[in-house]
């Protein structure tokens, strides 16, 4: 909700989503809560073509009792207004490319030293898993139409380009990106129940287009693993993939550097977990 | 709702929904209220070829304490029952065309004096819409067959045109008409945000079916302005028209009087907009 | 939702469905309550070509009172882990093939005596129905992927061959059976409105596979009739048959004695209506 609220001030005309870095969630958010969202824009530069640039956001979502419930900083490219301006001056803000286990916020009273593993219906615990391992979620979903629209629509991202097929010269809807992540989130539970709850996104980036009819599936990796000063709580920094069906085993990027066609995200994030 | 219920009574064997008129909402709706409606016949003409006729029906929406929450009339072409039976008398009813500004009925304790227009996201209030003025919606949205069907659910409205697609010679399932209306009013936020509550219907016409594929489009013309006796609202009377990607800029009817062949919906209603 | 809930734990590596038998619905479930289920094998019996079996399991689901609100038991083919162990020793279990109408569990406190069939819009009664008399229930429903989807993400079934079109080799999603039944029961509203709660299933077999774009329709078939100690209320057991558009008047199996081809579900229930 907090990112698809941006949407009308930050992305709606963008011409591209560059990136995300030091999301974290702060306080949890419950059914019947209202939420609202304030943006500062903390960088700028113009582009060497002079007729677009970059532009940093750190935006911030509030509860109804203006609590901070989550916070994170996105760049966009967009176009320049007035092309005859002078090029303003050029604030790169100094980003953390990764949050520090202490940087993380714990739910105040989460306790995990009582978890039930066989309740939860997966025994794998925070022990079990190690730095370097990768693991493959199994299932596939075939995206739709409908489905990716009715999600998007919930988010509150009115962006033309995700519910109308005229916006394209192919005639495609383009996947929200957030529909993505979510579906990639829902598939990793097969190898990742007891990864309870995310606490900081690190970064990510939408690799590759996603279009109605792509049948999404997703991989992990553990990047980092860190106990907590919670009782019974690690953190765990995972690397979650989406791919589309038939991209090669844990599949990245190619020898060029680039993202590999068939990888649709790279989500970089810290989860808490079940010592 | 209330309109979906009529159809198991009124339309679900009629020929055709002819119109719409005197709409009122008459009290707010809450989410947990149930709602009845009861209908009346208060017109009837048998048509020349003694086959079929028109009736005209009042129907009134009641919340579970019994308070009217909405009434509207409606005529459709229905088919004689017994052919041979002589032409009851005809009745036509005395039907507004318009609503005068004076019937609608504006929420108790409604106020907009102090309405926050950068918190509506949107600064056009009441003065600044002028009577014969067109705004251009800008979004479309592509209709899928699962996304109207689960809408037309919603609405309890079981005809079975819009689910079953052996029902047309052309394979094709018919969109039902409030979910034509139910998106052009949404598209009409980009333009009409604080167009905050409809209080009146004096009309309207499913100008051409519609088909899942088809991207809705919508512009909104300014028929009529009026204040009321509430503080700080303003009733802006407003022509809705939603047309298929495609038509003519602000496309009405031909030269023949007939509707253009990509106009969906003509709706004539009233709206309350903040000074 | 306990239906699908046993799927990871029976069904979901399973070669095929087999069978239902013995489901009553034991207490009212209502919004807000929190189900879980518990699985029992009760059966077990390996296959002459000893690499698969077949197992019994009845499953009872609790609320978050530990009051069981329906249980039943329903039999699947599985391949046996490891092919050189012995055969176990063949347990069949003894199940009914019908539920005696005093096996029923009739809700507390249900009374249908004031029953007002004029609010209810329909006014066939426990009387109107005959033993051996065929309902036709006229609507039909095109069946899409994003529905089903939808529908079976709710009841919590994961299983990847409704979800993934790249599991099967001609690329089509099965649907849930579970969404058949759902759908089945919503069109034979149209000629059993009355036919209140289902307390009973004796059986059901899913005849053919369904996929989208099948326009499935249905038709009832009465196969009993019984009173009951509760003032009002007759149990009436009813085949309920969901079969594709196309297939022959009132089909249910060939010559052969297989399902027709066009048949989908052969469901036998017993279901509570007014005297």
């Amino acid at each position: 909700m907090v990112f698809g609220k941006t949407v009308p001030d930050v992305s709606l005309n963008a011409v591209a989503n560059l990136g995300y870095a030091e999301a974290r969630w702060l306080s949890p958010v419950f059914e019947g809560d209202t939420l609202r969202s304030v943006s500062e824009v903390i960088g700028l530069k113009q582009n060497s073509n002079g007729q677009s640039g970059v532009v940093w956001v750190r935006t911030t979502g509030f509860n109804q009792r203006n609590e901070a419930v989550l916070e994170y900083v996105r760049w966009v490219m967009v176009r320049k207004r007035d092309l005859d301006a002078p090029a303003p001056e050029t604030v790169i803000p100094d980003l953390k490319p990764v949050l520090h286990p202490e940087d993380l916020v714990i739910p105040e009273g989460l306790n995990f030293t009582g978890y039930n593993f066989t309740l939860a219906g997966e025994p794998h615990r925070f022990g079990d898993y190690e730095v370097g391992e990768k693991i493959d979620h199994v299932d596939g979903v075939t995206i739709e139409e409908a489905e990716h629209m009715v999600a998007t629509r919930l988010w509150q991202n009115t962006a033309k380009v995700h519910f109308d097929a005229t916006n394209r010269a192919d005639g495609k809807r383009l996947i929200y990106g957030g529909h993505v992540i979510s579906m990639a989130r829902a598939l990793s539970f097969n190898g990742l129940a007891n990864a309870q709850m995310i606490v900081g996104l690190n970064g990510g980036a939408h690799a590759n287009p996603c279009f109605a009819g792509d049948t999404v599936r997703a991989y992990s990796e553990v990047l980092d693993k860190a106990e907590t000063a919670t009782p019974g709580v690690g953190a765990v920094r995972l690397r979650l993939v989406a791919y589309k069906h038939g991209a090669p085993e844990f599949a990245l990027k190619t020898d060029t550097g680039k993202y590999h066609p068939d990888v649709l995200l790279d989500l970089d994030y810290w989860a808490l977990m079940p010592l």
